[in-house]
């Protein structure tokens, strides 16, 4: 269990004491409200605060629409419809804070959105905790040989081992020296924001991430894709847990238009026209890359 | 009275009904939520939503700075910490939602505030209401002969007759004529898209306007300024009253280091250390332009 | 014509004037620098500066995916690779610095793209010019009567020329008045922040837009769009003209994925596969409502 | 030397190839476009690409405040009153792209700036050079007893080199191992995407930065600033050297009003009036807590 005996008691005081408030209130999210989700071997995504629910994000919409909205007959498909036509400002009306606790590469790549609100601990205030993130052996994967951002298959036997213990021994050893660097007992001990760049990536750090719900969903489309790294992909995969009891019917609009939906090229509607017309399309008469055929032919075969 | 019964019918109804929640509650914002507060003469403020209060940007602080924060002996000398030396992050994980009515000039102005989330009621789907914005009379002021950009006097007599005068006859005659170019009895009717092109900018809009309190923040210093437009500024101040019942601490930290607070330059800094010396300092000995020292004497005087 | 003597001087000086760069230069942007290309009656858009070229991106590109990029024979294949991979970052490497002319009403739109910086001409600081948008005859449409947001047929006889004139007896007769209000002759003069409230929507105001490529297609994707009002879409149009000369291998990707391209749902996959199958597909047992099935047979027919 | 023979031969062409252009040109920035600038060890900064200079930010103003400008007597005393009154948007219209390489434990800090264009060198496509932050003796600081996130006073003797030798060493072992991992010789080799969390944060890494002028300073206020960590800081320093050259009118305001400036609280004024009025003021008659009082009195004696 990743979370301390004082996080665990704290969780418990926050639950125990609901109280009276005249805003929106999702039942579905109040029952993930501080509970930790276990991510990885030491990682976490809970929910600290969110801001509205499926009727704001109609609420906001009506406001911009008006009478305009009054013939989509239910929230449900006024839902469906802004998600259709990227009509994204009623989605930025609910927000979401998590506290999240995932190793330093991750955070690497989830950084990169930057329409975020953040806080991440900070190793020049304060001592990183012995934690690392040493993959399952399922994880252990070898380099694609067709993708050259991707995992081929899994590793076995001494090169797995080897592998693993490289890991592990590394990164505790690191962790030793940074101690022994760190250090006041008989030395003066190295400043903290200097020790630290001993660690290796994939010491755990942890952080407050607050976004809206657009933004949330455009991190998600990207980082709960099959083509994401395993690791910050299951972090996507738990947030949408949460998010799918949250907001049920703008997830439920999310998985279709945009985690299950294909974008086509002009020249992708131009085949698929023709092969609706009985047309026997190769990639030569298709006019695309070979990139392109076998992802357009993947999207539909 | 601005609201319509329907929306006065609509808030009653959200008032009467509290719901239980696990998430933290700011009881002094509470009181706040849905209530209309009126500004100008057909505007309002309320408040839609919020997120997070005093404690939730000590808690983000805390995240961030770990064991670091320890010595700070309690939450409100933290938040001054914070605010004074511009550690902007914790403020951002607290999160407000107003519904504004607001003149289309003042809307202007605020849209430049970007990091924000915005629906504004939209005009090419839906008919605006006959609601303008006229002056009060001693609103009615001259351009001012010092400022390029500011008032001066009050206009008097027959010059502010005229002007209230004008503003409302072209008013209400632009809002007959926009009625009469939509108007589809006995004719096709112009599309709204292009209608509300007839209408001028003291038209009332509204919309609803989501951001967290590190920018809204920012938008106050601007907004709530004496150097503000009064028109803008009434709104700012409509919700510093709001954000004072919701984040005390934040808000009375704002108020020291940004509103009441004063940025001195590097020659600044130089003459006051020559008078508190005991010098004689004059505009010609500062290194000054007239402009800087004419502000520099207005603060300290 | 829409420029004054003074800005066609300004112009031809500039451009009289070429220096030497070590910059990375685009011949085919150079050519449109400063020159005003006019849009609707009184507005225009001309490049002021612009940052970067097809190779700009592709260098960018590299720098990212290092050796994994090599195996992309050219540039071309490689940026319309990121395009269809939503490999956003490298056309932010670019960036364009626009000067429009353009309806407050048009302005209010285009603002709501917020990822951009801008300066717009203050009409607290200066005195608005007496130029209004007034449509041509083949614009002024009716209402639609299938789209909430959209026109109809074009308005005939004596309904367009009512229509007209409203248009420009108000909007002179709002000029004129603000002129008297704002006259300090033989009275005090109203201050000009107040005075401009007057002015319709139809107003010219003029900005300097500056954005990087990636969101300058976001833009163009919504305004260039057949559904977008005709009155922006005139401005992305010629925006597009602009941009296929400085970036055609990024400007012949976006044409063909963003522009001419459809975004397909997994129930639209799920119908496309089934009648790729041979399997006759209605509405009905398509799982779609009448909305999303209407658009997915128009793009299909 | 940190650049490679290829990289330096790339410079050398680019900077033997000038080009004509209508663009605005800075003289001072020309000298350093592609030239890197070592920082620390390893790293460089160097200009990719410029955007406008101080005339640009003088014309996006003239836009905004049109004739209300024409009292400013010259460029230089308009930018420094847009500096002043925290007009932030004409200094937007500069941009300025780098390339950078540098530790990650330094990038970790750079990314959290959000207003910025980001390419960076990905570990998932390539594999990452033996590169890492040695610090120099001199830099081998203790923890600070004052400032939680500050330096004390040098490391000396046996400390030092201990510190030293487990730097290099567990940099050497982890890169050791890193190449191990990914080695296809003789086994499958781990994929690119995990091995990398072997490293620690003091490996160099590399990206191109876009980032707009006003977003710049902010940037540099915060990272050129005597709290900053060196690391980061020297970086700050030789982007400002560039700036100045680029930009000097606002370089040189930016250096009076933003990093030679003080923020005075409310508080912090009172006092200062007091004291100005010849009143011996006190901690305990400030009103102020001791640090406060300590950072004021810091600022003025």
């Amino acid at each position: 269990m990743t979370l301390t005996p004082e996080q665990l008691e704290d969780i418990q005081a926050s639950r125990a004491n609901p109280q009276a408030t005249l805003r929106a209130v999702a039942p579905g999210m109040e029952k993930h409200l501080y509970e930790a989700r276990e991510v990885l071997d030491h990682g976490f995504v809970r929910v600290i605060d969110y801001m509205g629910d499926d009727s704001a994000i109609v609420q906001a919409a009506r406001v911009s629409y008006g009478a305009g909205t009054k013939h989509v007959s239910n929230d449900e498909g006024l839902i469906r419809y802004l998600m259709r036509h990227w009509h994204s400002t009623p989605f930025e009306m609910c927000e979401l804070k998590l506290h999240v606790k995932l190793p330093v590469f991750v955070a690497r790549q989830w950084i990169r959105h930057r329409t975020a609100n953040v806080n991440e601990y900070s190793a020049r205030y304060s001592i990183l905790d012995r934690e690392f993130y040493i993959p399952q052996p399922e994880q252990l994967a070898a380099q694609s040989t067709v993708n050259n951002q991707g995992r081929g298959e899994t590793l076995q036997g001494a090169e797995a081992e080897r592998v693993l213990r490289l890991l592990k021994d590394d990164a505790g050893r690191a962790y030793d020296h940074y101690e022994e660097m760190l250090s006041q007992d008989g030395q003066q001990g190295l400043a903290r924001e200097l020790a630290r760049m001993n660690l290796p990536a994939n010491v755990y750090t942890q952080w407050y991430w607050k976004v809206d719900l657009h933004n949330l969903f455009h991190f998600l489309r990207l980082r709960a894709d099959s083509h994401a790294q395993y690791e910050i992909r299951v972090y996507a995969d738990a947030i949408c847990e949460m998010v799918k009891d949250w907001v049920p019917a703008a997830y439920s609009a999310f998985e279709d238009y945009r985690m299950g939906g294909v974008n086509l090229s002009a020249k992708g509607v131009e085949v698929l026209k023709r092969k609706l017309a009985g047309e026997d399309v190769t990639q030569e008469s298709s006019g695309m890359s070979k990139g392109e055929w076998r992802e357009l032919m993947a999207a539909f075969e």
